[in-house]
């Protein structure tokens, strides 16, 4: 599949509302878990068809439905129907590749997230797309594979003091995505690192491998540029309580979220100016070690060239050149080449083209003058 | 034809609502599509002359007259008349090159959109204009040539139950739109592999025709990027309501479009953001290419130099060279030859410039660190 | 003078409203030509002294005032005078250099504008002031030099039955202004087919005149640039009815200028656009062949280094050189050559740097990625 | 004194309203000239001590006290209490470094302004803060030192028949801004002759020195910017009558001003534009030189290598090789020499790398296509 | 610890409100300060316990309490709780790597800054996080640690007659922030003398390690741009008194300090516009200094290339070779080999390629063209 665009062509002219899951299935079934509080009770669990969610509706406990894998279409729909969404909604909640949004529905909010994950050292960004319906006292999730991320949320709702079940369903709909504006953060400092580490590698010694994963993460940060910037106006319209879906206690705890929306954007933005940065000093370590080839080139052939042209001079056949039958010829010539050599090198010592070893002091304090890695982990 | 203006000049001090066709002429003859239904009848066929319209004019049903090849002035006017249609209206409609916008005239709303193709594998974005005129029970639309676009809303229409049988001419309206739109993602795909075909080759052996292709889509996207950044005010306008022509019910659907819209403009960028680092790895790696080059050319040139010297020294004719009489001078030279020829290769290794198999690894490891296109296309 | 910024310094510390011409004298003598008409009669003359207006300015007919050459500051201020415009206006109608704007002084709006043109294939462009004043029944031109484009209106209002002859002055200010938004097309064009030669020149075989043709293109933008921005601001006021010398009917008029000004500004950019792009490819083409040349020289140093180095060896006069006595040696040399001859070239091959044809066909193919000039022309 | 950003620092910590003067002293010392005028009368005396403006002070003619060296603080605060003018603003007065701004304070408004210089052919930008304070009946001027600006405007106070004369404070409050304002022009057309100065030089042969002074006129562009950019919104806020003590019919004389507030910063981005061409045009032109360098050494190098490898193998001391003894054969190998030469130079030629008299055909192609200064000062 | 996004992923999971000191722990214990004083009295105190506090909370006179060392959180929390913060308040209190914001909570106003400082010369820029609550009798202020800013603040408030005494909280919160803002010019003095010394490196002679130390400060520089870009709005929104915490009198002075903001703003944008600059500059003398090494090369090669081949053609051992039996063979080939060389040299001096002298006077004059360190010190 183009992993650029998503395969949305496959739905071109069909009518709208139409439920095709447009995406990769990124997990063997689908996995429904029902979860619905108050403050006295707690029950939980795993819906084996979708109409196990309908008891559940009407109560004025709050009810929260998660769905892993969103390529099961019929669950997605039967889910929708007992709840009562729009198709064109449950048709954005099938087909990844949404942008970021929020949309008012008067009896419920529908929301897209994208969820980072970053694995391993040398991994990839990977965004699974989290659509989240928040309706008076429901919340509906769903995600393309399970993420751990729930979990935590799950074990905090178990517990009969947590504030989370004295709060409403705007409070759990906060958690959720407090959890994910949040689990940016993780992303972002593991992406922190690389840069440092890379920052290293470009003071030491930046080879093309260099240039690649300069690339390579500035490629990783394009997507995930793409799925920050609009939480800064999701988040921000929700904190300014536009909806009545979000009471006004709630609304402080969304401020919040916002705050670190504009964090991570920050953040994302800096990456990306540090990058930038990175580029102009590969290409400028590329020059000047081009220029010292070049110099060292210049050199040798600058000092052999007159020479071997006097040697050749006397290798010449001639009957009558005096200077061969000259005793003291060959010392003579001799003295005249070692003359031109050393003449040669001073030149280029004046030049400032030997004892380049400066060059190379320069490269170490050009490295004192970047940030220590080693140091800056120490603190 | 002037490819990138189009020959705009040609109507020069003519007075305004002359009406000039202006662009190429994309199919021989204009043909008119005439279609009338209500939830209870659908007529449907093919005018041979504009006064065929007149008779569906007052009807209550809704009435779609489709041109394809707007070349045919004639007949684009006399449609015109008969659905009342202002003549700076008709000027715009045959003269193509116009922005994408939608202006409300009262009555009807005009819109004009570009609908885009991209045929074969190297194949150019072709886009044609076209031109939709939306009445309280009338839809115009105007095509420079027939695109089977349209075929599949035809074919929807004819059944009976279709939900847009008993919507009204917004519902056609936004039907059509909803096409034109969602067919750009089809072109942005066939571009994505595109993209991501020149990011394998890039990595593997970016030669001058790699840029040239990079330089070739960067193009091509100027084109595409006129014509869907207007799309998000347009489509945006419609969704909010502006105009009694567009009911509350089919609002909703605008507002998809509207997503649509503001998803493909997301595409562009984000497509436009990859090619521009493109342009950075193909300096990059010529610069690097360059540099290998020099190696090579230093390491030879250093190497032999003075080898030749010292071979060209002893090849001197003078009478009094006492090294050439010595029984071990020959091997003793050879000795020397191939300590200097030790020595600068130990050089060489120690400055890191041979060896270089580490820059082929490097550049194994950036490919790694490239997305890979094969991995990618399994998923 | 100073073609960049005009000798504006010479009227430092003038009072205001002091009337000195800064600017070239684009015409010998100032030429002051009178049309007034409604639908019953049509007079035309030419002024030889200013106080020609005077009988036309309380007539309810259209008075059309039109002077080329605004050097004669004499002929400016008693026109001016007679229909009472401020000399802070005067002022500016007489210091070529002005910003394209609207003012609107209750009485009379006074617009400046430029036209442009450009000569010839080589040609520069070149942008006239023309300033504007539209009363509730007279239009005032000032222009720097006589213009071929006023012509067309005045042939069609000598037409009896022209649209014109009915409307009342802001028609005619419409007309005048469509005429010169229309010519920014006809600049454009041109423009772009230079863009397209240079574009094929670039592709056939780039030379520094090449750039040196991009580079002017560019600089000739920069003027264009300024002239069309500030038109849509100004076209688009006019059209959204902010004063009442506008009226109604005629405001239709004015949106479609208006959008011919977006569609110019749109297209200046898509030019601008284009030619950055040009520079990325001319950059990369120069690398290219710095590259090729380094190939070459490489290759050649490469394999005659060690030949020479050998051929030298044997050159050397030692008494004890066993191999120069043995029957075959010289026979055994010349192979040993062909062998080192053609490991190198093998060396070469496997690198990629001989074959270079695929450097050739990869122009080629760049070539053919590029948009045909030829077969564009065709269309 | 850092250059760059003043000595702000000596500041910290003292309580605000402190007058400490930062900055450089300019003038020896400070200088005050008092003015008052109305339509009868006209005094103009220099003061001596600060209190001699006291007598003034509630005059209904229009008093306008000029400070030249603001190092005086003394001065400065005595005139100040005065006028009643807040310490915050005295403050403000005697650091030099503030922003441009207009602050209200009811009963007078606050401006600072820069005064721009530019001396000698390759002097530099010089700027002086300006500080201007208008009161109903009161203009306050204080300046770094005394500048010849402000004497036209005393001379033509002196004119008992000039409007200013029988005008208000704000009007000369107008006529010093309108002063202020149009000597940027002066300074432009100053820079505008070293950029077509270094247009020329770009085209004829560039040097490094050539860059460093299109480096240094950028340099010097930046402090300009700073100057005038907020100047658009400073005369702004004044020709839309926001304070009472600017009357109305003043008014249309700041809408003038704003108009050639505009013009100046127009002027200054399009000189930016113009100076980043610039760098690109270098640079293109040291790549075209290196390009030609490396040129000739591989044609010298690649027709004298095969060359001297042939000379070298038939300088070898081997016993058997027949060709020596021919008797044709040195004829035979300058034959074969003669024709490797040949086929190389028919190789570059070929190639296009001879016969580059085209490159220098292309390099005057491309002069003529920039525009040339001699022709444009003949205008 | 990560230096570019802090450890913020630690609190992933938790509770809102939850405590955790999130950054680097500056100080070994926590130091808290009480000060309260109105007109009459002034009480100063170190804290040992929270509760210290307590006594001083419902008293009409100004209580500031300083906390230096946020890592101390339980201290944090009984202060807060004390106060009556919100406990999101707190977390932000506590984890370090906040943005620059103000949030209003009715009761007191909460903002967070960061502080900035540079030591030694080849420091870097140091900036740790200070909030600051404002209530109506309260000010408390949170550091990272002790800094020896506030100390002056407190000297101040011990002068019985010192304006301070007599204002409100709101007063002392401004004569805090504005020490914060102005210490800002202390570090972009600094900052300034470093940028001069790295212009004059520039144009004397720069080295990778000059453009090392480029790089360093843009570096620098980004986390600076963080910390003051926000400072703009947010004292701008105390000084438009949009909080009844702040009044009237006061604002006046948060306007001084909005300017100065603006001011610093302004000051970081220039530097970043210079330092681009650089970068050009460094790229330029590289490219030069390549194509000079380049020509000393290709003028050794071509001078000797030619002279080496016609030695080696008279070594040849061709036993019929006429010329090497001449009597005036070898002068005559001297005297051939002399115009050679000549010639060659007559070539490059043509070409401008020998006494490139003049390219080192262009250095010197493009250093003139700069700004002289030295000189403009000396003001």
């Amino acid at each position: 599949m183009n992993t650029l665009t998503g395969a949305r062509s496959r739905k071109l002219g069909l009518p709208p509302g139409t439920l095709v899951h447009l995406g990769e299935k990124k997990t063997a079934t689908a996995l429904v878990t029902l979860v619905d509080y108050d403050e006295g009770q707690f029950t939980e669990a795993v819906a084996e068809r979708a109409d196990a969610c309908t008891p559940f509706r009407d109560r004025p406990s709050v009810t929260w439905v998660n769905v892993d894998g969103i390529h099961d279409v019929e669950m997605v729909e039967s889910i929708g129907t007992c709840f009562g969404i729009h198709p064109l909604v449950l048709e954005d909640v099938v087909n990844t590749g949404q942008r970021i949004k929020v949309e008012d529905f008067d009896d419920y909010l529908f929301m897209v997230f994208r969820t980072a994950d970053l694995d391993g050292p040398g991994g990839r960004i990977d965004t699974d797309q989290l659509s989240l319906i928040l309706g008076a006292n429901f919340v509906l999730t769903f995600q393309e594979k399970a993420s751990p991320l729930f979990a935590t949320i799950r074990e905090r709702l178990r517990n009969e003091k947590a504030k989370m079940r004295k709060a409403g369903a705007d409070y759990l709909a906060y958690a959720l995505i407090d959890l994910v504006v949040d689990h940016y953060f993780a992303v972002l400092e593991k992406l922190g690192d690389r840069i440092e580490d890379l920052e290293g590698e470009l003071v030491q010694k930046p080879t093309q491998a260099t240039f690649g994963a300069i690339y390579a993460i500035k490629r990783e940060m394009l997507g995930l540029r793409k799925a920050v910037w609009p939480l800064r106006e999701l988040v921000g319209s929700l904190s300014r309580g536009e909806s009545p879906l979000i009471h006004d206690a709630t609304q402080v705890y969304f401020r919040d979220v916002h705050d670190h929306a504009i964090q991570i954007i920050d953040t994302v933005e800096t990456f990306r100016d540090i990058l930038s940065g990175f580029v102009d000093v590969y290409l400028s370590s590329v020059s000047n070690r081009m220029n010292a080839v070049m110099k060292v080139l210049t050199i040798i052939a600058t000092i052999f060239m007159p020479l071997t042209f006097l040697a050749g001079l006397y290798g010449m056949n001639f009957r009558y050149m005096p200077e061969l039958e000259w005793r003291w010829g060959y010392p003579t010539l001799l003295g005249v080449m070692a003359l031109t050599a050393l003449g040669m090198t001073w030149f280029f010592v004046r030049k400032g083209w030997i004892w380049e070893r400066r060059g190379v002091r320069g490269e170490r304090r050009a490295a004192a003058a970047l940030p220590n890695k080693k140091k800056a982990r120490q603190k």
